[in-house]
């Protein structure tokens, strides 16, 4: 026997009915607003190919840390599941999914998932054992309908814009196609790049050596020597932002920055780039980095993204057998206050500059984010990242930054996602949690329904295209 | 003027009217569920001797540290209330209590004591000044009754098993008299132990070198010399395992673990087994030692449950007249992502291993431990602790641990009391908690009414029968 | 076209019906109660005067950097606002407050300000550009009548009492005036004052070395040697208490209490008076004098506030441009369960003296303040502050603190502002929301309405008056 699957249309509003009621209002005129994605991790090769994507495990299960890093916690082996396995069936790992599928009750990944089986696939009974080839089968034949190609849906869903993110030493060859199809009228979708230099700003990154070597080869510069590092990073910045990104992404272990002498950067920078890096000067180049980039984005008009506070690879047998991204990744405890002083010492008051922050650490919502976006003309504050991508992780969000820094110092949202068919899905949520936040604020009189509705529509889009300069 | 006592069969339950419904629903089928209480401090004897318990005050007000805490913050003596005095007298302390009742409003305390007060009792007034004596009177005359004996209460309260937490020096002689009793068919209740080694465990314990001496006699081990002291160790646990043991217990200040060679092991012993203890080594060993545990758990299948950061004993004169326990123990922030590594990156990915995390520090709920559970197949989330085993404690872990972890990788309700009479309020509070918070998904459309059904059942009690191996 | 003002009379209460009501029933009761004022920052001399306020920008703008923090943080330059810059047009500044008012949307600013507007002035459309000039006229007009002279908006907001806040420098000219006043009964406002040794405590402070010898000077003691220091102390301390001071004030960057034998705090006195002052050094002996404060506090009957945890100045640019209290002040991360305890080691037993506790690092709510406010009979827990001062911040505080310090360990509300015009405002809000958090409670049956109507009372004067031996 299954049961029905069914998407209320009052999904995730408060149940009060008063509540209800005015969310309702401000989310039916928002709802159909184009997506803004500005920050994510979609492949700019499917845009760029539209090739169709394969079958059903290897387009909703393997890639999507969320999903099997919580079938593992539950004692399924991630070869089972394929991963890191390509000799694994399918429709084995698939079924693996489908009977396991209870346990993401109460998680985001539920609702995500119920929306792509229910809005991109027409399902009408619900994922589980009982279903699981039928749902296989149905979504694999799908996928090889041109319905289901990158770019029909890109277009299907409403996407004004979205951002991949890459490292320095990508060609973006993908993107120059893309661009050629946008010029040519093949296709008008908005695919735009951002500038990811961790590869080549944290020397305990994998293959730093290597990757100095490839940025000089890219760039033209020495990147070998520091005035030629920094030459090398504008030169790509530039390539960068000609082929449209208009920000930066840092996913640094801490926020800590550093403002250091062209002599203590210089003599730092010979350190990290010899054979044997301290982690303390790692850190110390990783923090003045930041500060160097906030100001090559106050000079090229970039926004500055950090993303901080992830312990990355905590499990290490599971690296060592797997590799990066697969779920291991854990958050730590993050400090702002001390951290960002000295970049925001030397830019903090440029109004000409956005720099937006992100964290794992709710903590410093209340205490030091709200604090200091609510001072510093530079700061914005990103959505709830990650693990807080979820509907309670974004009331916490706005409930604890909202009274402090208000709602203009923040972003609207990011999907962070390389889950592609879950985008419109999480955009979604997002919409009816902050709706749902806006009614609560005039339910209990505490703002007007038609302000309301003005930051229904700010949030849902207006924002994202103002502080990413979209 | 005295005022009624009611126990609204409501309480608890969300008050929008939407979700109240399915609260009551959901919590109509578990109510009656049996209490597992795989962790709580009650006293053997009791269930070994079934002698009657004593009067008002002996039972309900000195051993409760909840209570006494409260009032001495407002400045009531403890000797006045009997505590360390037994030269107090009962019905005055009794009445102390019955005067400052009113600070308990808002608390878990008293909505655990107007349980006792209403369902064990038969009171129908309220506890205060005016009814002090009729209360005292009351509860002492019925505590000479058969019906409120220990075994008695047992079988009433409905519980189907309860571990009680002994030192691997106790001879568990209680336990032994139960099974006795259990299997002349004299009472059928289930007691068990669990393991808690922190006595032979933490160079830092009052006592611990007379402590390793009576860790010898018990084992027939050399428990001075390291691979003794491991062998001791795999004795008693084999011991506790006989007398029902299905857990281990572990309460250290920090959740700092170390995963030395042996060699570095057996230096460490021989310091911490030494005349001079730095606080350092007794860190290191008690972080080592909770890796060995983690492996002989492993073997022998006890699961094992990590309590760390409470700084005990806070309070040094308190503690000079007074001794342990007295409430003056106070949480402190921990860190578990970097202090749980080395212990998980020996054992963390083995599904045959349970390792059940709790926490003082709330900050680490959607920060670490959710992302650390959701990811390792070995660890689990104990419920909310001690100060959070309250209302908003529970709904504050379910909302913040949930969306990352799910409620699979949580393991049901722990009463962790010796309040005895207060264990079925404890899970009453918990069950009515759980339910409320489910049905908000249901009624914010995030989870199907049957499912909540389901997982009302699973935190009752499957999840703990299952994570306890009960 | 303007958009009406509107002060809902059921504005923060919850929106559920049942609760509303509850809410209702006991707001109506307290709504009117005096105004209680235990800590904050008005002027003394406005009440000593009593000469009429200036125009809107220098009443209403320019003291509260709440408001110019926000209007900063959005890039609008501080000197546009007339901060710190004479010259500027007041009606001009005024402008640009209207036209970026919609960024206090969902800010308690926004709140207390439509108060202000609606409640102080009569205004009945919304500020905002089209009606800045209006405002500002119909503001500054009024403000020349008696009825809006200091005095008479101290009667007409019903204050009971308020206190002020002095350094040990200052000579209490003003109260001593307004002393004179209440005694020939030209005035009978209570107006009292709070001993705020910081620049005499803190030897980072601006101008330490002359704040000593202005200190000796008042106090007629050599306070450049420490019995004469301590001497000095005691007579401000004397001095200030006859002026009506009931409390001491004590705003440290941690919360860090040290308990030194005289020697060492002599030798440490010569220190931290000498040329160099290391960063250890200071914040050792404000460490002490915490502790030496509170044992004069057990002496002289000053209640004792302890504020630790803002990172001061944090923005050195605008600190060199604008100097203190420029809105540039952000939280830190703070610990209390190891930083008090030499201090409650020493005192923390004595229900005879009361320190009272704030925090800006709500993570110590739950986790450290309440189990301490929970235990030691000297302490008390101080309402949420400053950025916490606000409606989501006094529901995580009532939510996080009550379970298990109870409603009697804390001490009602402080409005501790300088924006004297809001204070009833601020005083509403407080009685709304913790009015709304006792309905929840009452319809959750955690607690009866009879008792929910003696805690609202309690909350809204009595525990102020209490805790503050007014």
């Amino acid at each position: 026997m299954t049961t029905p699957l069914i998407l209320h249309p009052d999904r995730l509003f408060p149940s009060d009915p008063g509540q209800r009621d005015i969310a309702r209002r401000l989310y039916g005129a928002v709802a159909d607003l184009p997506i803004i994605s500005p920050h994510g991790h979609t492949d700019p090769a499917w845009f760029a190919d539209n090739a169709p994507f394969g079958n059903a495990a290897e387009l909703l299960l393997h890639p999507d840390h969320y999903i099997f890093r919580m079938l593992y916690s539950q004692g399924v082996p991630l070869k089972a599941l394929g991963i890191g396995n390509p000799s694994a069936n399918p429709r084995e790992s698939w079924r693996l999914f489908a009977q396991h599928y209870h346990l993401f009750r109460g998680t985001p990944t539920r609702m995500w998932m119920d929306w792509v089986f229910a809005e991109v696939f027409g399902f009408d009974e619900q994922f589980d054992a009982a279903t699981s080839d039928h749902y296989y089968d149905r979504i694999t034949d799908a996928l090889g309908a041109d319905a289901f190609r990158p770019r029909a849906l890109f277009d299907r869903f409403g996407i004004e814009v979205i951002a991949t993110t890459e490292s320095p030493l990508d060609t973006l060859n993908h993107h120059a196609a893309i661009r050629t199809a946008n010029q040519s009228g093949e296709w008008s979708g908005r695919v735009i790049t951002a500038y990811r230099p961790d590869p080549v700003v944290d020397p305990e990154f994998e293959g730093f050596g290597d990757n100095l070597r490839r940025f000089s080869e890219l760039s033209g510069e020495d990147a070998f020597s520091y005035p030629g590092y920094l030459a090398a990073h504008r030169n790509r910045r530039a390539f960068f932002a000609e082929m449209g990104a208009t920000s930066t992404d840092h996913g640094h272990p801490t926020a800590a920055t550093a403002d250091l002498s062209d002599a203590e950067a210089e003599a730092l920078f010979a350190r990290v780039t010899g054979d044997h890096v301290s982690a303390a000067d790692a850190e110390l180049f990783r923090a003045h980095m930041l500060t160097v980039m906030a100001g090559m984005s106050l000079d090229d008009g970039l926004v500055m993204q950090i993303h901080p506070g992830s312990f990355r690879n905590h499990n290490p047998g599971l690296f060592v057998r797997h590799g990066r991204d697969k779920g291991a990744d854990i958050p730590m405890r993050t400090d702002y206050v001390h951290a960002l002083r000295p970049l925001l010492a030397r830019y903090g008051n440029e109004a000409g500059l956005t720099i937006i922050l992100f964290t794992l650490d709710e903590t410093s919502y209340a205490r030091e984010l709200a604090p200091l976006a609510g001072h510093y003309p530079a700061l914005r504050l990103g959505p709830a990242w990650w693990f807080h991508d979820s509907p309670e992780g974004m009331r916490r969000f706005r409930a604890q930054v909202t009274e402090t820094a208000g709602f203009y110092n923040t972003v609207g949202f990011n999907d962070d996602t390389r889950a592609f068919l879950s985008i419109p899905a999480r955009h979604d949520v997002a919409r009816r949690i902050d709706c749902g936040f806006l009614a609560g604020l005039v339910a209990e009189h505490r703002m007007e329904e038609w302000e309301a509705a003005e930051l229904a529509a700010d949030l849902a889009c207006n924002l994202a295209r103002k502080a990413y300069r979209l």
